[in-house]
């Protein structure tokens, strides 16, 4: 074989605002590489199938002087996120050619040589699911759901705190703790819906159009709304107290989320998109509440999760997906050079649910 | 014995920012009462001895239609708080006469005759302690420091996120986890300080004054400073980053707390006395930081920890008051006619100690 081209997508320059395709990042074809004769050095040659597009990409645009919990992209070095790929040649012992395999920091291109294998990963398949799957609801999304919300909901099927519910009489039977999910038709928010429909709560949930809105109905919400035209504070007045708050957006969603908490309420921090595009800051007013109501606010990185509560995860969740009894949905987008406007739809919420990026086929 | 006035403290008014004496609150000399003859219909006939002047009483200075954890206080009626007092007559099997009491919703009279006993406790001095000892350390805030540290803090001896400390190259012995304590010269700051020392941590304190700040190294906290001529982020920045953060105040401060804090933080929210004269209102701006950290953030009420903990504390706390060991200053006023002083000092922050109204002695 001669040598092909090597899709790559670039960190070009730190954004201010939201991120601009062909200015943040930009997809670039200059790389060559000849798959048969590429030297490994002892490492793998990994063909890349799916990439993910997260929320959280928005915090690794910034300048290397900042510090966070992922290191920032490197301008002028492929971004990274979780993807994907099937193992084309090997010379390490630990891969052999024909494995799947995935991890949080595949970069964005076509073909990838590496010595260095950590958080590589090969994939257990043993329902021949779509190796999409592990990119959402078997994926990093998949795991945040699952995974904080057995660390941190303790949610009960009998509420420790009952409150008079005359709105709720029309259902037949008696419901456990209330939750309050935000970005529910998302591939996080829709797996803690329905984690909480199984838990036996009642479930609130907001998303930020009608496609979302009834994608949520369909997979078990109670009461679903378009945060667009309905306000969140209405919402929980007539349908809280809430037990538990999954959030997505922090700000003034969190604000309401406090004003609506019932004493003892669980809120458990995923992210806060409401400020990743202005500075990773929107003020909140009402955390005097948490003392009134003995509310407690925990964030998590998955990560940190990770080594508690992976083998329970793939125990519990393929199985359920294979059969269908947790549903998902995917927003799949085909090429390496469609990245950058999939970043920014993701940002703004423009995209309709999992975002992932097909790169090639197995 | 014929009557005699009974002064009494009552609410007069709503205020809007600090409560003014003589507007917020009125000292009343109108009842009269014959202690001899008055009937009880069962109940009890109490003088009060000690009672406290905390800063969450602002919050029950509000408007009736205003829910919040504790009733509001009821325009011309006697405003309440923690008291001790002794039993003067009983018709009541559970107290007899000389039996000493204590209780959350102490009226702020003289003489009390109540038939609900509701909250009425005998208190157990084997250490023939000072009943004013029993408002502070033995009290609400001894018990408020006491048991939010045993349910929240989580303090370690041995850090599970070790940090680089160069600054600590001085110390001796090897340091525990690293506590930030606001208001550290209070009733509850200075056992919260006290109780960090003995589980082996670092102790950063601030207050307000150079007294206060005095009465914190004298308690040993390792780092201590006066927020008002040192910036709270130039000192974390130097001694942090904190494990454990005890709040007091809310606001800015909160925000430096999280800037400081290191991975898995816990903060203990026991009071934010700087939204108090606000609205219960200061905005906070790095709640991000909760997720990327993994903080987590805890709100409590001291009566829902009690059932818990109160047979721990009573067997701990008073012999270390008895020996010494527990240190803990009072700031003790005269007579009723003090209170509405004393409670805007409180809020002020211009007492020295925990506020005691001495009422009458035993």
């Amino acid at each position: 074989m001669s040598p092909v081209v090597n899709g790559r997508v670039l960190f070009n320059s730190v954004p201010e605002g939201f991120p601009e395709p062909g200015k943040t990042t930009v997809y670039d074809t200059t790389e060559t590489i000849d798959p048969d004769t590429v030297s490994l050095d002892g490492g793998v040659l990994i063909k890349t199938l799916e990439l993910s597009i997260d929320p959280y990409m928005r915090g690794r645009m910034r300048p290397a002087s900042v510090k966070s919990y992922v290191a920032a992209f490197e301008i002028g070095k492929p971004i990274q996120g979780h993807g994907v790929g099937v193992v084309i040649r090997s010379e390490n012992p630990k891969f052999k050619e024909g494995d799947h395999v995935d991890s949080n920091s595949f970069e964005h291109k076509n073909l990838i040589v590496t010595k260095d294998v950590t958080g590589y990963e090969v994939i257990n398949n043993p329902h021949n699911l779509p190796w999409s799957t592990f990119i959402g609801v078997l994926g990093m999304p998949g795991k945040t759901a699952f995974m904080a919300w057995k660390e941190i909901s303790q949610a009960q099927k009998v509420p420790p705190h009952p409150v008079e519910r005359t709105e709720l009489s029309n259902f037949s039977e008696p419901k456990g703790e209330t939750v309050f999910v935000t970005t529910g038709a998302g591939p996080v928010g829709s797996l803690v819906i329905q984690l909480a429909k199984r838990d036996g709560l009642k479930v609130i949930a907001s998303a930020g159009s009608e496609d979302k809105v009834q994608f949520m109905k369909e997979i078990g919400a109670d009461v679903v709304f378009n945060y667009k035209t309905t306000k969140t504070t209405d919402v929980l007045a007539k349908e809280g107290p809430i037990d538990i708050y999954w959030d997505n957006v922090g700000g003034e969603t969190l604000d309401a989320a406090l004003e609506a908490a019932n004493t003892g309420a669980r809120f458990i921090e995923c992210g806060m998109i409401s400020t990743y595009n202005s500075g990773f800051s929107a003020p909140v007013h009402k955390l005097f509440l948490v003392i009134t109501k003995s509310i407690s606010i925990s964030g998590f990185v998955v990560g940190r999760l990770m080594p508690k509560w992976n083998e329970e995860f793939y125990k519990t969740l393929p199985p359920l997906v294979a059969s269908g009894e947790i549903k998902h949905r995917e927003d799949i987008y085909n090429g390496l050079e469609t990245v950058g406007d999939v970043i920014l739809a993701v940002q703004k919420g423009t995209n309709k649910a999992k975002a992932i990026i097909h790169v090639a086929d197995d």
